[in-house]
């Protein structure tokens, strides 16, 4: 137990974020209560370690001897969010309270004007996730090294910020102070943007012919690998930011129609001409590359900074095995790896990333060792 | 040398197709000539095995003693395929020809115009590129089990579709056949637009605040992942198959305009309810889960399939290896991998996909072996 958390975790919620954050916590040998209202995922997030049942009742004062804990974690959907905190601001059963939830300005707005007590709460948010839900999807690594966002303001009291701060730093977060319209901001360019950006590609092949979908590669794999998330949970995201979501997505609109007009070209060039604007075209293309290259790599480095060496495996057990035996006896450490998939192919290949200059040594002694290598 | 290629393959453009389709077809023993207007592309690519410098003249009757090739493969930017097709036909340096760009209709439309011998030609296009250009990425295994199209029409000489399918085979690819038509309208679904809607959503990162972009986690990353390609070549491919990309990303334009509407909400709804209009909102994202949903994973198999064990580890020289090790010694066939970032941190979460059933025993094994696993 830590100075800035005098007493027990109340977390309600117990799905992939709540019970992640139980997990975390007990590992730090905090005390965690736990609620849901689904009974199974309660009972899996218990069995999972991550707390256990709160003893209180939903809504109302700590029941029997129990003290309010030190903090509540709210990790229930957007739509709930604010009800929720405001019930818990009002019933005594935490000190301060927190949620966990990915849309800030909402929930701050609702809780000023519903609550008697806006100062207890400060709202938060881990930028981590799986495409798994619920509590079996829960990890006790999953704040690891990511960014925590906590929005305080004004009427903030400083010790719901140090609570809060306390929880990141035990889950191994790291913190990010901004408001909760920056916040909200930030996230709609960066997550929910591009949700629905790969919602509406994925959407284009659900009534496409078959022979054409068969031409599919791994680009619009990956353009396209998020929409599979939950529309249940999108949807309530989605609406609980929509300002911000418009804002971004109506400057996407915009460059479509750019991008629709550079292609429709220019009637007035004549009929030598296909009448393409390439210099339009080529400049959305040039802005999507050094937009690109601003994302953040690995411990912060560019992706582009890593070189890549290709290694010919055959796709059966141990090759890979053998592989990583290879490159770390040679002393190099992979970054990252890909396996390059091959439809019904025996053969496949990996491409490993290694810092610049450790390629040539990872490529000599793979060689040596019998791989068939690319740099 | 096989029946249906009886003499030597004449490889025009010795980038990375055309340099790998070297290498596959000299590993076949068949003889290759090389051209490049770039003398420094072809040195690289002969000194990699990929074949000889070719030594008639550009454009004209193959020089000396020459015999003509039994198949001209032309793998030049997409401008520039029609006229080097149209050349060769004319030269006799071939007896047949094809090309690999991306876009077929356009120069088959240029070919069965400029040349009087048309069905000396047939487009074909391979399936497959890495983000590495040039002879430098070549690879031996490019093709492998690839999806390689061929688009004969009702002109096309039996023998150059023959020709090029003796192609494929040797380089391991999949022949798919389809009319220049069907490609380039599949190509624009699968490949260009979300090349350019991957463009769209990294270009609104170019002038966003840091603050914004440091918050920015894997997906976005996927997204913009295919941005990163030469703007010069897409600009090429985009304005070729010009047509085809504006009818899929006009679909996307009236589906982002809807969506925009949808979160823009009625306001005959009144001031009690924030007035998005969740249902529509949720429908754009079902869409997508269901197109998601058929794109083609490994083996023909849905990625779906697949059940993933994640397991913790050091960033540091030999814990791959050493992973990999254990699970090759359960006798677990690693379908594909993935290193989970986290930015300023020593640990790394390492996502193992499995076959179904095979997972249990991979956590067993590996819990066994004191590696913290996840299912």
């Amino acid at each position: 137990m830590t100075g800035e958390l005098p007493g027990p975790v109340l977390i309600v919620g117990t799905g992939l974020i709540g019970t992640s954050i139980g997990l975390a916590l007990r590992r730090a040998e905090v005390e965690v209560r736990l609620r849901d209202v689904d009974d199974t995922a309660l009972a899996q997030a218990v069995a999972l370690g991550a707390g256990s049942p709160d003893t209180g009742e939903h809504g109302s004062p700590a029941g029997g001897d129990q003290s309010p804990a030190a903090l509540a974690i709210v990790a229930v959907p957007p739509g709930q969010a604010a009800r929720v905190v405001v019930d818990l601001l009002h019933s005594g059963a935490a000190e301060y309270v927190t949620d966990v939830t990915s849309v800030k300005a909402s929930v701050a707005a609702t809780v000023r004007a519903a609550s008697g007590r806006p100062g207890g709460y400060v709202g938060s948010h881990p930028m981590a996730g799986r495409e798994l839900a619920g509590p079996a999807g829960a990890l006790v690594d999953l704040f690891e090294g990511r960014p925590w966002v906590i929005c305080p303001d004004d009427s903030t009291d400083q010790q719901a910020a140090a609570r809060v701060l306390s929880v990141i730093r035990l889950a191994g977060g790291m913190p990010v102070t901004m408001s909760a319209t920056e916040h909200d901001a930030a996230v709609a360019l960066v997550s929910h943007t591009p949700h629905v950006i790969s919602a509406l590609v994925a959407g284009r092949l659900r009534d496409a012919p078959a022979h054409e979908v068969r031409l599919a590669g791994p680009g619009i794999g990956d353009v396209t690998r998020i929409a599979a998330g939950d529309p249940r949970l999108w949807t309530e995201i989605l609406t609980a930011n929509a300002g911000s979501v418009r804002s971004v997505l109506e400057g996407v609109h915009d460059d479509l129609g750019r991008i629709l007009a550079a292609l429709h070209g220019n009637p007035d060039r004549g009929a030598h001409d296909d009448g393409v604007d390439r210099a339009a075209v080529d400049d959305v293309l040039r802005r999507g590359v050094v937009g690109r290259s601003r994302l953040p790599g690995k411990h912060g480095a560019d992706k582009a900074e890593y070189a890549t060496v290709i290694v010919v495996v055959d796709d059966r057990p141990g090759q890979l095995a053998a592989l990583f035996a290879d490159a770390g006896a040679a002393g190099v450490n992979v970054e990252d790896v890909r396996i390059d998939h091959s439809p019904g192919q025996p053969l496949g290949l990996v491409e490993l990333d290694v810092s610049p200059g450790a390629d040539v040594a990872l490529e000599r002694a793979l060689s040596e060792e019998g791989w068939t290598v690319h740099g």
